[in-house]
C-alpha cells in the first residue's frame, strides 16, 4: 500500500530540485536494485508479490499493486518492483590517480549511464563529471548503469579548474587528434569526452595536450562523427589493451 | 498547413504494419532530412519558417506552424522540420564479402540506430539484421542513425541460414571466448552481436565457430556485461585496428 505522501515524494523524485531537497533518489528492477543494495542506504522498497530481496529490513519493504506501481514508475514499462534510496554524501575527492574519464556537459542521461557502465568494465575508479552534466541520480541515468553506479565514483565539480591543477597527462578526442591506434598511450591519465553537440569545449581544449582520434574507415561521404558512448567505449578499449 | 489525412498516415508511421502499408517512414531535424535526402525519395516536407533546404522539390515542402509540428512529431523535443520518405525496395542481397554485422535479434531501437553509425564509421557495407530485430524505419531507429542510415545496406533475413551456407568465418562473443585483444582478426567475416537479454541465440553460438570475448578490467564484483551497442564499438574497433 501507497500512501499518497510516497506517491507525491516519487513522483516528485524525477526533477532534480527534488532530489537535491529529499536526498532520494529512485531505481527500478530487480536486477539493478540488488546491484545497489549493498552500496546505498534504502528508504523504502515497494514491491508487486513476494520477490524475495535478500538482507532487506522488512520495514522497509510494501506490497503493491500493478496499479500503484505504474503511477510512481519512470519507465515505459514498468516492471514489479520500485525502490527508494538514499543519496550518500560526495565522497572526498581522493588524489586523482590511474585512468579517470571526465565529462564535459554530457546532456544524455543514457549516455551518461552507459559510460558508467563502460567505466566499471574497464576498472575506472572515479569520473568527474563538470556542472553541467546530467545528473547522475536521474531515474534514466540509474536504469542506464545497470547498477554500475555503486561501484564508480561520480564526481560533479569545476573540471577545467581540476584539469588545469593535475599532474597527470590530459587526453582529449578530436578530428585533427593523433591516431589512437598509433599513439603509445600510457597507464595514467584524465581522458575528456566532450558534449554531444558541441564536442570538447574551447577552454579545455587549451588544456587537452594530448589530442587523439578515432580513425574513420567509412566511405568519404561517411558519418562525421560517433556517439559519445561508444567513442568512450572505443578509447577505454584502446588505452587498457596494452 | 497540414491537412488531416496527412496527420492521421504520418501519426500512424509509429507502427510498422502502417508503414509497411504506406511503404513510408518519417525523418526529423534538418541535419538528418539533409543526409537522406539524396538517397531516399522524398513524399514530403514540412517546415517552421523557411529553412533553405537544397535540390528539394517545392511542391513537397508545406509551411505549418510550430503547434502543427508538435502533433506529428515523434521526438520529446520537437525540431522545426520532418520529413516523409518513401521506403526503398530492398536491395538486392549480393555476395557477402569484407567485414559484415549479423544482429541477432537487438530490440533497442536506440542500439539499432547507434551500431548503424558504427557499421558507417566502420565501413561496414551490410548489416544482417534476424527478422525479430527491430525496424529499421522505427522512427527512434531512424532518429538514432544520424543519416547514417543512407551508406549501410541493412538486410533482414532468416540469418541462421546465411551463417550456415556462408563461407566467411563466423565471430560471436561469449563470456568463454578468446581475448579479442590477442586473437588474429581476419579482414573478412561475419561478426553476430546477440540479444540485449539473452545475447546469442543456441542455434547460433553452434555457428559461430569463433568465439571471442572483450576483457574485463574492473574489479571483481564489476557489470558482468557490456552494452550491446558499446560491445559492438569495441569489437569493430578491434578488427579495424591492425
Amino acid at each position: 500500500m501507497l500512501s499518497k505522501n510516497q506517491i507525491k515524494i516519487i513522483t516528485s523524485l524525477s526533477q532534480k530540485k527534488y532530489r537535491k531537497q529529499h536526498q532520494l533518489f529512485i531505481a527500478e528492477g530487480k536486477k539493478v536494485i540488488e546491484e545497489l543494495l549493498p552500496n546505498f542506504d534504502l528508504e523504502w522498497l515497494f514491491c508487486v508479490g513476494d520477490l524475495n530481496f535478500k538482507n532487506v529490513d522488512k520495514n522497509k519493504v510494501y506490497q503493491v499493486t500493478d496499479t500503484e506501481i505504474k503511477k510512481i514508475s519512470v519507465l515505459t514499462t514498468a516492471t514489479n518492483c520500485l525502490a527508494v534510496f538514499r543519496i550518500p554524501e560526495e565522497r572526498e575527492n581522493k588524489e586523482l590517480k590511474g585512468l579517470i574519464v571526465a565529462l564535459d556537459d554530457i546532456r544524455d542521461p543514457g549516455n551518461l549511464g552507459t559510460i558508467i557502465r563502460l567505466c566499471d568494465w574497464f576498472g575506472i575508479e572515479t569520473l568527474l563529471c563538470s556542472e553541467e552534466t546530467v545528473d547522475v541520480y536521474n531515474p534514466k541515468v540509474v536504469q542506464a548503469t545497470m547498477g554500475s553506479i555503486s561501484r564508480v565514483n561520480v564526481v560533479y565539480g569545476n573540471i577545467v579548474e581540476i584539469l588545469k591543477t593535475t599532474s597527470l597527462p590530459v587526453f582529449g578526442t578530436f578530428m585533427d587528434g593523433e591516431n589512437i591506434y598509433k599513439k603509445e598511450l600510457p597507464k595514467e591519465g584524465i581522458i575528456v569526452m566532450g558534449n554531444e553537440a558541441n564536442g570538447i569545449s574551447v577552454e579545455i581544449e587549451k588544456i587537452a595536450k594530448n589530442k587523439i582520434s578515432i580513425p574513420r574507415f567509412g566511405k568519404l561521404q561517411a558519418t562525421e562523427s560517433l556517439n559519445v558512448a561508444t567513442a568512450t567505449a572505443i578509447i577505454l578499449s584502446e588505452f587498457r589493451r596494452n
